[in-house]
C-alpha cells in the first residue's frame, strides 16, 4: 500500500463534488487547500460579505458603485429576477425577438441581395467578440451549423482583408452583426467601415446585410435607424461587455449558427441556482473562489493555467482572460487603499500544451495553479480502437490524469472541473460558474469586479497619437518640407509643429505613414531614430 | 517642454537599433534596463560565455549534453556551416526532395484517389504543430494558398470529428503529413490511426495519400516503409522538435502550401548572420536576451506578455510558449545546481487583448512585461478612410503607442519589435532570432536549454492510468462484479484488482469508461466518489 495514494484518495474523497443538475464536479482535491480554509477567521466572513453582496447584485443595487451601474447578467437567463417587471419584460422580448430574427434566416423569409445567407460577420471586440467565439467555437458543427460565423475582431486590416478573401463572392450572403454596447468602440466602427466598402467594391448594399446590437441611443443605434439596417437588437446599461454572453451579444450569433439557446440558458440558469447556496461545500463557484483565493494568498500570487482537454473549449482560456483579468486586475480596493490585484490566466488545451510547457509548469518557477478542464464524453459515437482495448480519448484521459499526478509529485497545485459532455447546457454552465466565481472571488478581495478604470489611458494616450499624425500629415500635405528638399527628422518636425518633446511620437507615426501607399510620406535613408529625414511623396 | 517625454525621445534614440538587412528593429528603451547593463561585472562574462557556447554549438559540439546530442538547427538554413559535409549534403538532398514532391503535388503528377490534392491534414503535436501552425497562419492567403491545411493536433477523437467533417468528402483530395521526430508520440500514432480509420470508411486507402516525416528508423518510418506510404522525408537526432521549423517538419507543410521557402530560409539565415555578432548592441538576439535577463532578475520574475498588433502572428505566441517555456523551464543548471528557471509566456494579439486584460496589465500586479509586436506594412494595397484622413491600420498603431504609454507610465516595462512587414523572409527571420535570443539567454542563465527532462513524469503516469484501465476492462469483460448485481465501488475494484492505494485511479477510469458507449461499463447511481458504483453493461 502507498499510503501516500492512500491518503490522496482520502482527500479526493473530501474534496471532489458532483453537481448533477449540471453535470459537472469539481475537484479540490490537488489544491493544497486546508479543509478547514473557508471557516477561517480570516475567511469566513468575507465569504459570507461576498454572498451577501451578490443578494444586493442580483436584487438591482448598484452593484458598480464607480460607474453608478446595477450588474444585471444573472437576469438575462432568468428575468423573473429582474428588479423590476419592464426589465424582465424587456428581457424576454429582446430574445423572443432575435429568435423571431434567426428563424426568418433560416427559413430565407429574410435574404442578402445574392440569396439566403450562409455566413455571418460578427463585427466586435472584447466582449463583444470573446464569448461569441468561445460557443461558436465550443458547440459548433460544421455538417449542421445553420449559418458559418466569421469575425472582425480587431482593426487590422490586412486582418480584414483576410476575413474577406475567405468569404469571398458570398458576401451577398453573409449578414453582418455589429456589436458595441457604448456603440463607440473604435475597432468596431472600423470595422464596420471596411465591411461597407468592400460591400460597395461588390455593387452590394451593406444596409441590406447590417445587424446591430448596442445600447439604445447610442451613436451606432442611431446610425443603424437612420441607415435603416435589417434590424437592431438592444443591449442595456446594466450588461457588462464581459458578461453579455447570455444577452444578444452572444444569443444572436449563437442563434444564428443554429445553436440551441433554451439549452444554453437553462445551463447557465441551473448553474446560477447551484451558485447561489450559501452552503460553499455545496456550490462549485464558491469553490472555485476560494481555491484562489488560497492558492494566490488572496493576491494571485500564482497564475492559473487553464487546460481543458478537448479541442472544442480551446478558447476557453481567451474568453476567461477577459472575465477574469479584466475583473480582478485592480489597482484599488473598495475603500481606495492601492492593492494592485489581479489573476493571471492562460493556456490553451491539454494534451497539445503538454508539448509546449508541461517542462517548465513542472521544472520551472511555481508561480501558478492549473485549472484541468475533464469531459467525459469522448465524441459523438462509438471510438474505434486505436491498439489493445484502448481508444484516442482513453489516451486523452490518461494524459490528463498523469500530468495531474506528475505535476502534483512536484508540489504544482491543480483543480479539475469535469464536464459530462460539452453541450450547449454544459457551456451555458460553465458560463455562469465563472461569472459567479469571479463574482464571489472579488467579494473576498473587497474590489469592484465590474469596473474597467485602468484602459481609458491607453485610449486617451491612442487618441493623441491620432490628432498628432493628423497635424503631420496636414503639414506634409501643404509640400513642408519641401518635396526635393532633404526632407526634416522626427525631432525638426515635432519643432516645427511646435510640440518639440514628442518627438518619439512623430518619429513613429513617421515609420507607419512611410511604410504604407498613398499617405504621402516618404522616408530619406538614416540609419537611426535620430537622423532619419522624411519628406512628402 | 516635458521633460520626461524629452528624456524618453533621448532614451529611445539609444534603445532604438535598426536592422536593415532584416527589415525589422528593436526599441529597447522602455524595459528599464540600465545603458551598461550588458557589461556589469556580472552579466559581461556570462554574455561573452554564452556567445562561446553558442559559437561551440554551430560548430558541431554536443550542446545537448543531457542527451548526448548535437544541437543543429542553424545548419538547415546554410548547409555550409553543418559539421561535416555528409550532414550538409543530406539537408540539401531533403529541401530538394521536399521541394520536387511539392512541385508534383502542384503539377498534380502526385494525386489522391479522388483527384488532385486541394487539402494538407498535418497530424502532429508540439515542435510538429507549433511551427507549422504558425507560418501556415502567417503567410497564408485564402485566394492564392495552393493547398489548405489543416491540424490533427492533440488526441481528443471529437477534435479529429471536426476536422474530418470540415474536409468532407474531400478525402481523397487531402495529403496526410505524419509528422514525429520519435516516430512513437502516441497522440501522433493516434491521429493516424484515426484518420486511416475515416480513409477505410470512405473506402479510400490511407497509404496512399500519407507521408511520414520522421527520424530514419523510427517506427513510424518502418511502417511508412513498410506499407508503402507516397513518401518518407527525414528529421536528425540534432534538430529538436521546437526548433525544426527550418527542417522537413515546417518546410513541407509551407512548400505544399505554396509559401516561399527560398525567402523564409533566406530570413533565417540571414538573421542567423546578424544575430552571431559578438557586439550586443549590433545584435538584437543578445538585446532580447539581456533584456529577459535585466527584467526578470535573471530568474524570468515577470512574464512576458506577446502581443503582435497583426492578426496574422496571432499564433506567435503559441509558437514561442514552446520555444521559450520548453527551453527555459528547468530546475537544475547545467551545473546540477536547483535553479527552477523559467521563462512564462503568454498572449494573442493586439488591439484585441487589450480589451481583455489591459486592465490588469496597467492596475494589476507587476509581474510582467511586454513584448508588442508592431508591424508597419498594414495590408497589401491602399486602405480607405474610415475617418477625416485616417485608416484603420493608423489606430492599429495609434492603440500600441497608446498601450505602451500607458503602461510605461504605471512602471510597467516593453519590449518594442518593429516588423517592416509580415513576408516569408520576415517570418524566418523572427523564427532565428528567437531560437537564437532563447539559446543566448540559456547561456546567461547557464542551463541546458536542448532537453526536457521534466514530460517524461506525465507520460509514464499516463502509461500507468492505461495499465490500470487495461486490467479493469479485463475484469467488467470477464462479468466482474456480477452484470446484474450491486455492481462495485472504485474501492472495491482497487482492493480486486489487489491495488487498494490505486482507487482513485479506478474512480476517473471508471468515470470516463461509463461516460462512453460501447466500454461494457455503466454506473449505478451513487452521489460521491466514495459511493459510486459501477457495473458490466
Amino acid at each position: 500500500m502507498d499510503a501516500n495514494k492512500t491518503e490522496l484518495w482520502r482527500r479526493f474523497q473530501r474534496g471532489y463534488t458532483e453537481f448533477d443538475e449540471l453535470g459537472l464536479a469539481l475537484d479540490l482535491s490537488r489544491a493544497q487547500l486546508a479543509d478547514d480554509y473557508a471557516e477561517r477567521a480570516d475567511v469566513g466572513p468575507k465569504l459570507k460579505g461576498a454572498f451577501a453582496a451578490m443578494a444586493r447584485l442580483e436584487a438591482g443595487d448598484i452593484a458598480n458603485p464607480d460607474e453608478g451601474r446595477q450588474v444585471g447578467h444573472y437576469w438575462l437567463r432568468d428575468p423573473e429576477r429582474a428588479p423590476n417587471p419592464a426589465t424582465g419584460q424587456a428581457i424576454r422580448q429582446a430574445i423572443a425577438e432575435l429568435r423571431h430574427f434567426a428563424g426568418q434566416v433560416h427559413r430565407a423569409e429574410t435574404i442578402g441581395q445574392s440569396g439566403p445567407f450562409q455566413h455571418a460577420l460578427v463585427i466586435g471586440i472584447g466582449g463583444s467578440a470573446l464569448g461569441p467565439q468561445f460557443v461558436s467555437h465550443a458547440l459548433g458543427d460544421p455538417l449542421r451549423d445553420k449559418l458559418r460565423l466569421h469575425f472582425f475582431d480587431n482593426t487590422d486590416p490586412d486582418g480584414m482583408d483576410r476575413v474577406l478573401a475567405g468569404l469571398g463572392a458570398a458576401l451577398g450572403q453573409t449578414l453582418c452583426l455589429v456589436i458595441s454596447k457604448s456603440g463607440g468602440t473604435k475597432e468596431t466602427e472600423n470595422g464596420m467601415r471596411e465591411a461597407k466598402v468592400a460591400y460597395e467594391r461588390a455593387r452590394l448594399d451593406f444596409e441590406r446585410h447590417a445587424v446591430a446590437i448596442t445600447m439604445p441611443g447610442s451613436q451606432l443605434d442611431r446610425l443603424a435607424e437612420q441607415a435603416q439596417w435589417l434590424r437592431r437588437f438592444p443591449i442595456w446599461d446594466w450588461v457588462g461587455g464581459r458578461t453579455s454572453q447570455t444577452s444578444a451579444v452572444g444569443l444572436l450569433p449563437a442563434a444564428l449558427q443554429g445553436l440551441d439557446l433554451d439549452a444554453l440558458l437553462a445551463g447557465a440558469r441551473a448553474c446560477d441556482a447551484v451558485t447561489r447556496r450559501p452552503d460553499w461545500t455545496q456550490n462549485p463557484a464558491a469553490q472555485l473562489a476560494l481555491a484562489w483565493h488560497g492558492l494566490g494568498n488572496g493576491r494571485g500570487d500564482k497564475a492559473m493555467v487553464v487546460l481543458p482537454y478537448k479541442d472544442r473549449l480551446e478558447l476557453l482560456a481567451r474568453y476567461l482572460q477577459q472575465l477574469v483579468m479584466e475583473s480582478l486586475g485592480k489597482e484599488r480596493d473598495l475603500d481606495g487603499a492601492v492593492v494592485h490585484q489581479g489573476l493571471t490566466v492562460y493556456g490553451n488545451k491539454g494534451s497539445t500544451d503538454q508539448h509546449a510547457y508541461v517542462q517548465q509548469l513542472r521544472d520551472g518557477p511555481a508561480n501558478f495553479f492549473v485549472l484541468f478542464l475533464e469531459v467525459l464524453r469522448d465524441r459523438s459515437g462509438e471510438s474505434p480502437l486505436v491498439g489493445p482495448g484502448v481508444t484516442s480519448g482513453d489516451y486523452l484521459s490518461g494524459f490528463l490524469q498523469g500530468t495531474r499526478a506528475a505535476l502534483y509529485e512536484k508540489g504544482r497545485p491543480s483543480l479539475t472541473l469535469t464536464l459530462r459532455e460539452v453541450s450547449a447546457f454544459s457551456v451555458g454552465a460553465l458560463i455562469a460558474l465563472f461569472e459567479r466565481a469571479v463574482g464571489l472571488y472579488a467579494g473576498l478581495i473587497h474590489i469592484n469586479a465590474y469596473h474597467q478604470p485602468g484602459v481609458q489611458a491607453g485610449k486617451e494616450a491612442a487618441e493623441a497619437i491620432l490628432r498628432l499624425q493628423q497635424r503631420i500629415l496636414d503639414r506634409f500635405a501643404a509640400g513642408q518640407p519641401a518635396r526635393n528638399g532633404p526632407g526634416a527628422t522626427a525631432a525638426e518636425l515635432a519643432q516645427a509643429l511646435g510640440v518639440p518633446d514628442e518627438a518619439e511620437g512623430v518619429f513613429k507615426i513617421c515609420q507607419h505613414l512611410a511604410a504604407n501607399p498613398g499617405r504621402g510620406v516618404k522616408r530619406l535613408g538614416g540609419k537611426s531614430a535620430a537622423n532619419a529625414r522624411y519628406a512628402p511623396e
